[in-house]
């Protein structure tokens, strides 16, 4: 198995193209992970969630991670790891356009999975509420990728 | 989409066929969240890793978060979310058995994984120094199940 550092420009690309992975906050050094759907742009990652334990920790302490895998066999796999910060988009003037960016961001995400984004979100609002957009401002990213050795010395 | 609590019997059943999930450690809480594979005895998770951020942050900090899904699309999917704390299986004597039978657990995963796991950890051995084994301590362990509402209007 070899295994590379990918650049962040790459480790970006691949954050972008999955939109699916974990979201780890913590608090009073207690971690929690979650799955997570999410868009992104450049350094931004955009999300929305019911009202939770995961916002509330976020709230509290803005510092968290994100980690994305792709896995096409034990020795054949890549990943990337974000840490940033929690920024909430709340319906404050100063998020106003940049809430319009993840909300349009997501739902391109959505239909892009064929998902009715209108009534997951309308079911949210009706079952739990208002949901939660925000924001991660990536402040440092980092992957791996590993392939196995034997096709790195085979001759095509 | 119905989603409903896994109880924590099925939520052991889950970690432990899937073998594969993130584990979430946290310092000056801050977490780190990567990609594991384990194996599962009870109320214990196995793995081992080669020196690095991870073990220095558990060290430091035994507190950790375990994560497991399965998505089968946005309407149909499975999460387990374990928190515990992280115990390293030394070399000394109380830990023998424990090691020993960490060890054999996933030599017996990776066989199933069909992976030279002989092989993988000669090799770590070689490159890294001797790989670290631990245990998570599961203390508390929850899930969530979700299937499209549709499947279950179906008349068959």
């Amino acid at each position: 198995m070899i295994i590379t550092s990918m650049d962040a420009e790459r480790c970006r690309r691949m954050l972008a193209r999955i939109g699916y992975g974990r979201l780890a906050c913590a608090k009073d050094n207690q971690p929690y992970v979650v799955p997570t759907y999410f868009a992104c742009e450049g350094d931004n990652v955009y999300a929305f969630s019911v009202e939770g334990q995961k916002i509330a920790w976020m709230r509290a302490n803005p510092r968290v991670c994100v980690e994305v895998d792709e896995v096409a066999g034990q020795f054949e796999w890549e990943t990337v790891i974000a840490t940033g910060r929690y920024q909430e988009l709340t319906d404050a003037p100063e998020f106003r356009s940049e809430r319009a960016l993840a909300e349009r961001l997501l739902q391109q995400r959505y239909m892009a999975w064929q998902t009715p984004y209108e009534i997951l979100h309308r079911r949210q609002v009706r079952e739990s509420g208002p949901p939660v957009f925000y924001c991660i401002r990536i402040e440092h990213i980092s992957g791996l990728s590993a392939k196995p050795e034997s096709l790195d010395a085979a001759p095509f």
